[in-house]
């Protein structure tokens, strides 16, 4: 399949019309989601309408947007008109519909792409493997046994099955990157704050990122600039002007210096991750590592303030005190309705700990960017596991493979870095993924490292 | 005595020398301290030798400060030069000599006050009482069977009992204005993160404020204007340049919009504590009421976030897991452990909570401040209790003394509100406080109100 540039390119140049490439992707979705099941609900009335319209503008010789007739599709947790904003949930199935697109939907539909569906999830965003027990299991479009990781599981396959060539979805501890990883898709999570979260179901507010999944590094780009700008309805979307990354990504990378992730970011995963880490910095002849410090305690402290602030959110509908339609304890995924008891029962001390390690880590991690301006690491220990796998062995050692699922995307999220992971593809083996790691609003820099490793053919999305 | 413009007047002019003044205050630290308990340190040496100095400047015609001469002393969570810091533990007592003072200290002194000790208070601020097991209880001068308030217990009655004309507290949920109204004192807790706090030991730094107490308006305004200024040593200090107060004080008052402070602050209290505020009120000419929305859960939320990050802050010395010397937690005053014990076990949920209450809130006050400028509202809803009294009997229901004490300051110092509190005397009965209470930044609105009614004899100090 083409990405979404590529296809942009041949709708306004009449090679062929947005009504014709929604049509077949509605097509694929309908031959293959039953399978793969990406898809919560497919919107192919509006999207055609949409697409005509499209096709229209092009025919009054009108600019139809960067992206004209792209179909792409959203997380269910991206409000989208008319529709119910389920976020994973079966109780968020009972709220009204969305009176108005998500401020990231709208960007993208002004730019011309066509929306043509909402995508499977964790519930509430909480999980790395989109085992949704209400929605059902996304299946990893390279082995139908496999998770796609999560939670923006079904973002993420639908990409790499190229159902659609482009996707949004979001990132609280490793959402984007885990499972862009495990398909073997482009996944972005920008800078903390730069990109509008208005009309977005948050999950824990001072973690939770947007930002697309796609085939190339210039589609991300394109994407990117496409979403940049403040917001007046997301009061803590950046006010800085938007920097735009798609006429950087060309420029030589020399001047960028780049090291491997040592330490932390070398232990607790199978050989095959690391040597994916090997062979991007091979492509770039990198030899220097560079630390990160008590990457260990930012996941720890991670893991304390999303179950925190998660469990408050939910705490109404966790509570069998509350009033009656408002408790659904019941009507969690039980994963989920676990974890936020717990976060509930978290004391307050250990939250304002965490909170405090996270002001101490931000200005050690700054100190780093001082000598390095692209990190690499791994983006998960493994490659996907079996849908309904608990266990995995590693050094011996038994581990339970969802929590674990995150333990290099965590330490970054945490403090809001701007990473984006590339994709590993392997002779029959499952694709892996490369966190490229930037300081905060220096994604420009990554793209044009990911844009290098792309053009040398070591990162690139599988072949459909 | 004299007040401290007064005092330094008379030293300027000569009429009085700063070392005279001083070997008089520390003449009366001696002979009446014994019985009231204000001090936990004198710093007789030192401040004969910053007095016998501002002598010399001002015999060389120098200008010596707009403080000079007039003895000072701050509660012991300042840091003084030489001595250890308290706040009030034992704990803390091992620790070493503080290496330089407090911004705060070092501003009054560069303004020619000196330094004549420190003063005993509540355990790590927590409490509004000063029964202070490990240093004893500051006893009020009105009445030595009596509590001074707290937790800045021997800052108000060291000015009430004319040991010294001025000195400084700290004020979290009340820790200023409760025992300025017990004792009967001018006691001022200005905005949230208006005066620099380097060099005080923290409560809860999200509440925590510092200030002054004096015996007139002008002393307060004079203090206050000498503290102002941002702090490269406190990040939270304020930005904006300082607005004196001082010059603002004798202006009509016609244009201030003042109105009583009705619902939540007319309940719970003695009657004696609304006669104050009416007497206030019938002085102003004042018949207007005004509804600050939400108080009682503002004063709730403001408990769940002060227990909460008090205890996070002494979190090491309550473990018993901690190592050997950290482990303190049989070295606590049992009142202020049990309540940090109960801090730490608050769920973060909880904290989540009121901190978002806190929001909410705050947006809600901002509106009440659109149509009044000052409101009027006891300080506390009884007059000094008896020291060891832990229960009395209001509208027939049996109340814990200690809490109910901060019943009308906690959800004013929740937001960072300036107040002050003015001292009514009365015959024959323990002196009462009233709060003027004004939006953000507004000290002078206050100060002013109050100037008007100290010309209108309605407030003052004790005569001693």
């Amino acid at each position: 399949m083409n990405d979404a540039v590529s296809i942009a390119t041949a709708v306004r140049e009449g090679k062929v019309s947005a009504v014709e490439v929604t049509k077949a992707a509605i097509a694929r979705i309908a031959a293959q989601d039953n399978q793969l099941n990406c898809f919560t609900a497919v919107t192919a009335e509006t999207a055609l309408t949409d697409a005509a319209r499209i096709d229209r503008e092009i025919a009054q010789g009108n600019h139809p947007g960067i992206l004209a007739g792209v179909p792409f599709a959203v997380k269910n947790l991206f409000d989208i008109t008319g529709l119910t904003t389920l976020a994973g949930s079966k109780i968020n199935a009972e709220n009204p519909a969305a009176s108005q697109d998500a401020t990231a939907v709208a960007k993208l539909k002004q730019a011309g792409a066509v929306l043509v569906g909402a995508l499977n999830m964790d519930e509430y965003a909480y999980g790395f493997v989109t085992e949704n027990s209400h929605y059902g299991a996304t299946h990893n479009p390279h082995d139908l046994q496999r998770v796609a990781g999560g939670s923006s599981g079904g973002s993420a396959a639908a990409v790499a099955a190229g159902l659609v060539p482009l996707t949004l979805g979001s990132d609280t501890n490793g959402s984007i990157r885990v499972p862009a990883a495990l398909c073997g898709v482009f996944g972005l999570k920008p800078t903390y704050s730069r990109l509008s979260r208005a009309g977005v179901a948050l999950f824990s507010s001072s973690f939770d990122h947007i930002g697309p999944f796609a085939r190339s590094v210039q589609d991300i780009a394109t994407v990117f600039d496409a979403l940049q700008g403040e917001d007046d309805r997301d009061p803590i979307c950046t006010k800085r002007p938007p920097e735009l990354v798609l006429p950087q990504l060309k420029q030589d990378i020399s001047d960028i210096r780049i090291a491997i992730a040592a330490d932390y970011f070398t232990k607790g995963a199978e050989p095959e991750a690391l040597a994916a880490v090997q062979k991007v910095a091979d492509a770039l002849n990198i030899t220097e590592y560079v630390t990160i410090p008590e990457a260990h305690r930012a996941r720890a402290a991670a893991f304390v303030i999303t179950a925190s602030e998660g469990a408050n959110l939910h705490l109404d509908k966790l509570r069998r005190q509350s009033p009656p339609k408002v408790s659904r304890p019941q009507d969690f995924d039980s994963a989920t309705r676990d974890r936020f008891l717990a976060g509930a029962l978290i004391p307050s001390s250990w939250y304002l700990q965490a909170q405090r390690f996270r002001k101490w880590y931000r200005d050690r991690v700054r100190e780093v960017f001082q000598n390095v301006d692209v990190i690499l690491a791994p983006t998960t220990p493994i490659s996907a596991p079996l849908i309904g796998q608990q266990i995995m062995i590693l050094d011996g050692e038994e581990i339970l493979v969802r929590p674990h699922l995150g333990l290099f995307t965590q330490p970054l999220s945490f403090i809001g870095l701007p990473v984006l992971s590339v994709p590993i593809q392997r002779q029959n083996a499952l694709p892996l993924g490369v966190q490229l790691i930037a300081a905060p609003y220096k994604e420009a820099l990554i793209l044009r490292v990911a844009a290098a490793l792309e053009v040398k053919g070591v990162v690139s999305a599988p072949i459909v």
